[in-house]
């Protein structure tokens, strides 16, 4: 079925239709840093100029940062985004477009994306993971996201690894997150050479050899291996996808977190780890399939 | 539908003829520590006791402990029972019996019986922990049981909570079930004695007000409320169902881990927990409903 995927982020808002996981047509905008009427505007925008080439669409998916209250149909809040604090998306958008609306959690809707269409099409159960600035995560069993009870499955990024350890941006200390992220390797780094290291320095210094930058990543990868295997004994997925900006580093980092995982798991079972296939795309390509009811 | 649950532990096996939830006659045999051959006889007789009371059986469920290879219908190894390593509990049995025979994690079939039967028979998805010597668990969702991609799904006794911490039976370091099992409680008590204080005397003592045992206990309380709260992360489960052994202590215990869990979930959700409410009749009637195809 085709439908129209908009995918929320904290700099651009895309939206695309979507036929079977391919991309019809894609429209691309600004997002506003100016309130919640704002954001919403724009993404009615990037939709209809979408919705004007294919007026046959009946069905809009939205994937969106931030905790959701799916019964409200409400982003509860998205800390990259200003004015998002219980935001109505589903009733907005449904006004602004006149069509139904189904709000999903960015990294629910990617996981879906590549549980469905890209690196995990093969498997029943996958577990998406997506490490950028942040860690986040999606479940998928069969064709369906899991949700939980508080909307919360899938912030694996918030699992205590370390008590104690770092404080993380969610308020307690020692989260995946804040040990293994984009933002924590950079933290790190730059607190070993004492002056600010972005992460991609942090992991050229490391391909380099220099053994400060080799610490903060293999630490990062440790706790990175530590938390799929913790996730392995809790759930036993199929398979791990692993997406989000730290995937653009590739095998020389991926082998250390491969190495560490499976390092935890010896007479349990291997860590099936795969990079993400759909790169950018997986965010509206997912948003559409909630949409056309594929989860 | 009427169905036969044969549960097999480190000491009894317990057979019981089970309808819906309800034990209508149960047989119990000491198991035999001379090999699985003579498991196997002694699960059989136990079975045939209650079989000839109810010769309309027509299917079998076991519940043991140990990872299961569900597709041979092995159990891979139950380091209580000696002789159980590779056992061929479904076709030993199978022979035996004359009746199709369905193999399940006696943690599992125990989290299924209190999923549709007892402390979680009300909502979609449930996680039961059983505490005592170790720790296991059993993740059920609709009324279906996850196995996982190498049947280890529930094995969260086995998350790593502490790296580099006390060593556990499964060779890791810092496992939940080195930091919080009854065997924890007991090791950590006699540390802190400088003599052997058993679990329950390591309770007494807390409850008591000695600040030796308080601190051994609220210890491995912190771990357990911080177990159940990545799992909430993690899962968001409707509830967590706690059983075995530690449950016996009641609220002195559990208040402390149910404020462990909230103190890490603050701005997630609330941890939901409950007793188990079948007790020892939870591994029976969990492996008859699985036999059932209740599962």
């Amino acid at each position: 079925m085709k439908s129209l995927g908009i995918d929320l982020g904290g700099t651009k808002i895309a939206a695309a239709a979507v036929e079977e996981g391919k991309i019809l047509d894609y429209h691309r905008v600004d997002t506003p840093r100016t309130g919640i009427e704002d954001v919403l505007d724009s993404m009615a925008a990037a939709a209809k100029a979408v919705l004007a080439l294919h007026p046959d669409i009946r069905a809009i998916g939205v994937g969106s940062p931030g905790p959701i209250d799916f019964t409200r149909g409400m982003v509860v809040f998205a800390p990259n985004i200003p004015g998002m604090e219980n935001a109505p998306l589903v009733s907005g958008l449904e006004r602004r477009l006149e069509l139904p609306v189904v709000l999903e959690n960015d990294a629910n809707a990617a996981g879906l994306a590549e549980h469905l269409y890209g690196a995990a099409r093969e498997v029943k159960s996958s577990i998406y993971i997506t490490i950028s600035t942040g860690i986040g995560g999606g479940m998928v069993v069969g064709e369906r996201v899991l949700h939980g009870k508080h909307g919360l499955s899938g912030e694996v990024g918030h699992m205590t690894l370390q008590p104690g350890g770092p404080l993380c941006g969610c308020g307690y200390h020692g989260c995946w997150e804040s040990l293994a992220s984009g933002r924590a390797i950079a933290r790190e780094a730059s607190f070993s050479y004492r002056r600010h290291v972005p992460t991609v320095e942090a992991f050229k210094r490391a391909q380099a050899g220099e053994w400060k930058a080799l610490k903060v990543i293999d630490n990062a990868a440790y706790y990175s291996g530590l938390a799929l295997a913790n996730l392995l004994k809790a759930f036993d997925p199929d398979l791990f996808v692993i997406g989000g900006g730290l995937s653009q580093v590739g095998s020389f980092y991926f082998d250390k977190v491969q190495a560490a995982a499976d390092s935890f798991c010896q007479g349990f079972g291997r860590v099936e780890i795969k990079f993400a296939e759909l790169g950018v795309d997986a965010g509206v390509i997912g948003a559409a399939s909630v949409a056309a009811g594929e989860a």
